[in-house]
């Protein structure tokens, strides 16, 4: 099995474990991707990530540099998908991808879930097993289902 | 790596990625099955589904046509699960398995987990991240742990 | 690709899926080992488990005998995950691993999340898509996101 396709944009020193499926996305600089991590076109991951194993990145998400996305994350892009339209399969054409970014130097906690148009401010920490439906603000934790946030962080914390 | 065992029964047209694990399912025509998906003997998946990647699907369930499921969905069969019987790991002899049924064009939202029994149905939506642990009624949305009913749908909505 | 590494020292009678990825660890006797599975250096699984697929099973994790671990389980040993420090990405020196043990004969439902340096009790029932943030009582059932006491069930029942 081919880790990353012929149309993934790797930077230098970039780390891919043989099971991980990665295509038509780009990663940053030193940036270490796990088993079985599935990252698809137009996503982009920043320089000196960590992207644990069992995690899935979809089209239209940016994570920025220094950035931790635990184990068995999971990003949405469609609010409201469904399979067919009038019958058929959909396809490229048959529904709007909705934008995800991650900021600088967050942290992801495992399982966590991050719903589709969410910003991840910098710094900010999703605690494992969270559903982020809205915005996370910079230096903040938020946990739960939905998550809230639970506490502030001092700015700068990350690295 | 062989994506899908010859005990498995492909409808026309069926797409399973390279990394995917079936085994002694039925899989109806022009479905699609993504990466690191496992769907076991005795599971059967419509005509016209989508399928995402890291889902699993067990023994007991049954999905209808035209649903879509999302990445890292989880299905259930086994209320009080236990890994021996009298010292013993348990065989198939000990346990029951209780079915579980997804209608006619719902959505299972990514990440979600659907208990063991229940029934999803037609054109219902489950959000990203939420437990079911009850039937869900035909064209709601369902969200949360555990997931209760956010609102209704104009029925046919989903083609 | 290779199920278990060089490193993996696995008892008698172990049964590890292909697609497994293994490292570093310790399996005992009769122990199943499902497809997608992660088990990290330094984790120790316990005799007659069933450890279900796409679950995740990280350095500092003892799991005793007779654990049943669902599907797509995932364990935590950081509480404050960041990828990088001074701008670099971390290495293993940059972190401490809190331990986290699950006891004799408990289950852990499929989905569920367990945060770092929690004890589940001998005989407990960790819910499906449940959280669980403290130390589980034996003999009881949790359920939730943070994970709660349900019930007690009566001691002994597991084999």
């Amino acid at each position: 099995m081919s880790s990353a396709a012929s149309d993934v944009r790797l930077g230098e020193n970039v780390s891919v474990h043989e099971t991980a499926n990665l295509y038509g996305c780009i990663v940053g600089d030193n940036t270490r991707v796990g088993a079985y991590v599935e990252i698809q076109r137009g996503a982009v991951v920043g320089r000196n990530c960590k992207i644990s194993s069992h995690t899935f990145i979809c089209e239209g998400v940016v994570i920025e540099e220094e950035v931790f996305v635990g184990h068995n994350v999971t990003f949405v892009n469609d609010m409201y998908p469904r399979a067919t339209k009038n019958g058929a399969l959909r396809g490229r054409d048959d529904w709007v991808c909705i934008p995800t970014r991650v900021r600088r130097g967050a942290s992801l906690g495992s399982s966590a879930t991050i719903l589709a148009g969410v910003t991840i401010g910098e710094g900010a920490m999703v605690g494992a097993g969270s559903v982020v439906t809205r915005d996370v603000p910079p230096w903040t934790i938020v946990v739960g289902n939905p998550a809230h946030v639970l506490r502030s962080l001092p700015a700068g914390d990350a690295s």
